[in-house]
């Protein structure tokens, strides 16, 4: 559906990403942003300390915890966590923003933040990638050597908790090795059937017959 | 969901294409054709007598009248309408045949049809396909020419019955004066979304720990 069409100017949409450790959701996510028209990443709450090259409303909007605490009771959160004893979260605002510009909004998060988004925004597109099978992810995550045996441990044992969640996701991609190109055109291609769903144009039909 | 993945061959999907005269949904499935190891057309059973070019099996299935009562009776039929005094409608076992192959079976049929498809194999996806907005469909009916006043004003009136069905549809893609490859790209990508589907992985999970 392209913007120029009787349908006038259409609001960007939401997509959660989410997916198990070695899923290369990252590497995903890097080439969709080739494009920053068409897409833009989101940019958590936190109140945490900047790091010292971080900028603020760049990588994260800092706040204090009575600021955070402040935007939860308002509502103004579509998902948050306390992670080590600071929170991090979706301000909803922030998000509005983007999309009334167009450009789609991309929030990589994992599935229990992806369910409140849900929750808090129905509208929003749930993607999960995936590696193709639990050996290859084994694989993945032991050949980039970066994390500790225990590290590694966990995030296999993590992964079985994430795919229990898929049936709350609406699409799943299986990204296979090499392949991350496709993943990235089948994430585009959910972009744009998205963008075609009926329920998407309300106001269809009577546009059709004014114009 | 590339069909050498861990989740084995996939199964084609049944697409409904429906939309008001002057859409251009006649070149879009053209244009998707040039792929026929993707898709295939549908080829429905009829009780009229063949044309002379007419090759059974091909254009059509030739049944007779009692042949295709008879498949009626036995729920053989995913859809069939009665029209000018003859049967035409769609055998479920041809278009089983053809999604075994993998293939995405396309079905160019108006909308009391799409809502018997829909009803009868649930899985199908309804994709309507429109002309940007009324005075452009209007332009385009009389543009080629073909028609008689009179055929043209009943089929511009038709257009509002089509376009009441259209929340029985899945998408709806705007063909653009001009930009009928969009318009097949845009088709193409609801196939890819739609084959990304969570729900038609139910067994997703399982063969990922399998692997």
């Amino acid at each position: 559906m392209s913007e120029e069409s009787f349908l006038g100017k259409q609001k960007g949409l939401l997509f959660v990403v989410s997916g198990p450790a070695g899923s290369g959701k990252g590497t995903v996510m890097q080439l969709l942003m080739q494009d920053p028209e068409a897409f833009a990443l989101s940019v958590s709450a936190t109140t945490r300390a900047p790091g010292k090259n971080e900028k603020d409303g760049r990588e994260y909007f800092f706040v204090s915890r009575e600021k955070f605490e402040d935007m939860i009771a308002k509502g103004e959160l579509l998902e948050y966590t306390d992670y080590l004893g600071n929170y991090y979260g979706t301000p909803r605002a922030a998000a509005e923003a983007v999309l009334g510009t167009g450009r789609h909004l991309l929030l990589e998060i994992d599935v229990n933040g992806g369910k409140q988004i849900k929750k808090a925004f129905p509208e929003a597109v749930l993607v999960m990638i995936v590696p193709p099978g639990a050996k290859e992810q084994e694989r993945r995550l032991r050949s980039r050597a970066r994390d500790s045996e225990e590290s590694i441990l966990r995030r296999l044992e993590k992964a079985g908790t994430e795919l229990d969640s898929l049936g709350d996701y609406d699409y799943v991609i299986v990204n296979e090795t090499g392949k991350t190109e496709e993943t990235a055109e089948t994430f585009r291609a959910i972009v744009a059937a998205e963008a075609a769903s009926v329920r998407r144009h309300p106001d269809l039909v009577g546009r059709y017959f004014a114009d």
